[in-house]
């Protein structure tokens, strides 16, 4: 039998359930219904046939579920995240999100596209199949973000173009580049092109306002998930954007963003996480958690809902997903408490996936075979990593704290043997970047203030967007041990000291993800913490600012591993003044 | 140049534009826009540049327009209509209906696909070209509508197939045989398989409720325009269909499910007209008269134009229409009251093509080779009109004023020489349903009650769906002279008394359609109503009445060219009891 006769008669199933030819899969009872067609909570019992939901005037089934006047809303989408920052395999992703009520998310790869190219993509395609929930995702649209530090690949259109017909890309991925966009440069309009009329494009335009933003808007961008305040937030709705609330782990717009959120704005409103890290995911949740915080603050807890469910699906144009409806797809979530949402069953096409915080059944899909390369870094020492003296003043990355931004300061450095040093009691220490991808260990040294660490050193495979080894630390011995582990092993992140590893946590998946679960990885990242937190560093989250001080794209002063860059300029400097 | 450089070049242009780079072609100043967005007025300048907004800090232009304090709108919407209805061809039609603010309409070509197939909806893209208007369609689903009507042609799904790739096709057309829906008709789910996740499919399902009506939307329409009270819409809202309120020439469903609408449910509505005839069009206007008349009974004005811009704009996925806002296209109306809507400038893409109820430039584009078959009918003579007196009462259509339903009666005849014959006096008149397209002229002779002429005849080439010739008449030489004029022009509507024309529309194009202008088509509208009533008519709209005798959907009993039709059991019946 065809795939179309096949289709055909799937529908002429679901006809005859929806009749009540047949007896149903399953019938629905006692549940309080959240609708977010006409924004009411109603009692009425859910046929639920082959995964689809058929009616609502049935009254047999092969199994009679109970609510006990618990509500039922449809499963939750995350509009935007990038599942590379939970550390966690797309199946181990799905199995860590789906107890938190989320059935469905739109994920940008582009963190793994910058190590692996599309053969990343696949992967991330491959390993996001039958599982608790439906993974879509973005054609990455900055591969590389810029050309001022080594990556492991380019996404050119033409490279892009091979993706477009894959049902699971939604839209093109956040178009960073918002000043190529602005001035029209080719590369960037050839992206755009390739998927005007056909995918939505996802907006990236922090602060853009005015005339520029109206120009980034001419480019094709329908949505944004950089608003940080509600001016920012509220000039993006009225031209016309889908305004993302962002609630990551470390962006955070929900409190400032909340009020622009009314009955009569809401529809072009929704919420997402963006990047959540594997120990907020585990202890704090994921979409639920956002609905729950809205709610806390004072939003109706109908139009949070639909914040999360139609309004994403609409966007992204997922067919039938995001309300309890006949002929949608059954993805269910109930809780007890409206007002104080915590997700008990989930289920996805009609089977229940999650209870109680528990997936049902543990992925069975880690083993998908993973196009992995090991670092191809030769091993450091410590000669690789001395600093002459020059006596002059040298550039220092200043860190923020929480901001992704940094500071440039000009100190003078600390020197011995003709050597600039780590120095600890000023809080100057060396950050080293290693390219990853030749094999030919092309690196920089600079200077960085603001981690605080007394002793040993830090390292890690995650470093935005390139993702080239970025290490930090007191003394050289320390950064040697730290990276070479981290090549042993094939990526991730380590605390050193001395010779010794005290902490680390494997990503042997392009030094990005592992395919360990949730519950692993979070107890690893709390170690990695706690490990940083007794070397000195005064950083809540060192390793998320240490991701960040590779990434040329936000000022002030970053280091790749071609050099220093003063994003001010977008020029390379030297670490001598 | 390729198509694929010269979109870069013109998206190239547009940021040139936008950013201020060049000089802007247009900037409309003093104006207060109707922001769907935010649902706020704004006060701001439009900067638009090859028929697309490109912002709103532009301070100079090529031409500066100044609004002196009107309203600016998004350009409305119509998301369905039939354009054969207005019995003017589409781009004759979209001259009617740009001056009253309509830049863009979702109309179902089901009746000249009833009558000439695929080269009837070609015909209906080729007219579309060019228009002040954007013409969208649909794939008409039901053509013909039943089996017990000689149509025109059959559309299987393989030659409905064949449209799927023209871009201007953007739904299923309304699927009205929902009883084939609902019990799983093979043709009908292979229609339906045809879209499936390609295109929204249009409903039709007036009164369908509970259980049939979940079985209908499993099979996955989207839309209806039925609703007739208040329980239907929510029920239909409630069950994820988007509702459509209409409010057309006979159907008139606004006053009644208009408390339906609110803030929260809105966004799931809109207005459509359906069916418009040209004396209603002319005189009344289109969508904008239903916004008017939406915001006299009391709707919010800027949610009465949400319904009819970004609502069907959302519903049919039409890209960057349907609001103000940068990259989307320059489609506006200018009003001066919000209270009371009077359409003054319309712009389409950009380009002034209505001002003060007028367009700026008569269509060239009703020259469009017309692929129309004459009428394939034998001339009519006395002879063929008798019917034989059996001695036995006969079953006689009685119209129900203002409905398109009828009962049956049966009732004694009134005979003479043998024969029966049409009696003014007790209002029983000769019915007859001839097929045009096959040349052999079948016919079906019945009687009807409820017209109250006296004298003379109507004819018709408009008979739902397959728009065979319909005549009623006092006598027989007025009945053929009607009906072989009909045969003469291709095709119209005729009033006669004796050898005598009284009155006539000619609409050459597929018996359904005319390339004049709407003043004339409205006057001539008007001549045949006021003949009807010389003649002794008692209904309002004669024509309209006519037109749905020979319909054999809707109950209770209809004549066709097969003969006559007991809709309730969907036999053929003998008009001889």
């Amino acid at each position: 039998m065809n795939l179309k006769s096949k289709r055909i008669r799937n529908l002429q199933t679901l006809l005859a359930a929806a009749r009540g030819d047949i007896p149903v899969d399953i019938l629905i009872v006692n549940s309080r219904i959240i609708n977010v067609f006409n924004c009411e909570v109603e009692e009425k019992p859910v046929a639920i046939h082959n995964g689809i939901i058929v009616g609502f005037d049935h009254c047999e089934a092969r199994e009679i579920i109970d609510l006990k006047g618990s509500y039922l809303a449809p499963g939750f989408i995350d509009g935007h995240i990038h599942i590379e920052s939970s550390k966690l395999v797309p199946a181990r992703f799905a199995e860590a999100v789906a107890p938190h009520g989320t059935t469905s998310v739109v994920s940008d790869p582009h963190e793994i596209a910058n190590v692996l190219g599309l053969e990343g993509i696949k992967f991330m395609l491959e390993n996001a199949r039958d599982l608790p929930i439906d993974i879509y995702y973005t054609i990455p649209s900055c591969v590389p973000a810029t050309n001022m530090e080594t990556s492991g690949t380019v996404l050119d259109v033409n490279k892009l173009s091979t993706l477009l017909d894959e049902e699971r890309f939604v839209a093109l991925g956040e178009m960073m580049n918002f000043p190529g966009v602005v001035n029209g440069i080719d590369e960037v309009i050839s992206k755009l092109s390739l998927v005007r009329n056909k995918l939505p494009i996802d907006g990236h335009s922090p602060y853009l306002s005015g005339r520029q933003l109206s120009t980034y808007l001419v480019g094709g961008a329908s949505t944004d998930h950089e608003c940080t305040n509600i001016e920012e937030a509220s000039e993006k709705l009225s031209k016309g954007m889908r305004v993302m609330v962002r609630e990551g782990s470390t962006a955070r717009n929900l409190e400032a963003l909340l009020p622009l959120v009314t009955a009569e704005t809401e529809r072009r409103m929704m919420f997402v996480s963006d990047d959540r890290r594997p120990g907020d995911l585990f202890e704090e949740g994921h979409i639920d958690a956002i609905v729950k915080k809205a709610i806390y603050l004072g939003l109706d807890p109908i139009i949070a809902i639909k914040m999360v469910t139609l309004n994403p699906a609409e966007t992204y144009r997922l067919e039938r997903v995001g309300g309890i409806a006949p002929g949608w797809r059954a993805d269910l979530v109930e809780f007890a408490d409206l007002k104080d949402i915590r997700v008990n069953r989930v289920w996805k096409g009609g089977e229940l996936v999650a209870a109680s915080g528990k997936v049902i059944e543990e992925t069975e899909n880690t083993q998908t075979v993973i196009p992995c390369k090991q670092l191809e870094v030769p091993s450091l020492s410590n000669d690789k990593l001395t600093v002459p003296d020059r006596k002059k003043p040298i550039r220092v990355i200043d860190i923020v704290p929480n901001q992704l931004t940094t500071k440039a300061l000009i100190l003078d450095p600390t020197c011995v043997n003709e050597q600039v040093i780590s120095d600890s009691d000023r809080d100057i220490l060396k950050l080293v970047v290693i390219e990853r991808y030749s094999g030919r260990g092309g690196m920089s040294v600079g200077f960085v203030k603001g981690f605080g660490i007394k002793k040993g050193a830090l390292a890690s495979t995650v470093a935005h967007d390139s993702h080239n080894i970025i290490a930090v630390g007191v003394d050289d011995q320390s950064i040697c041990t730290a990276t070479n582990r981290l090549i042993d092993i094939g990526g991730g992140q380590i605390v050193s000291e001395g010779k010794t590893i005290i902490s680390e946590m494997e990503l042997p998946i392009a030094g990005l993800m592992s395919d360990r679960p949730i519950s692993e990885l979070s107890k690893q990242e709390n170690s990695l913490i706690s490990s940083s937190h007794r070397l000195g560093c005064v950083l809540d989250d060192p390793f998320m600012a240490l991701s960040f001080l590779a990434l040329p794209v936000i000022p002030e002063l970053k280091l790749t591993d071609r050099g220093l860059v003063d994003v001010n300029t977008f020029n390379f400097v030297s670490l001598y003044v």
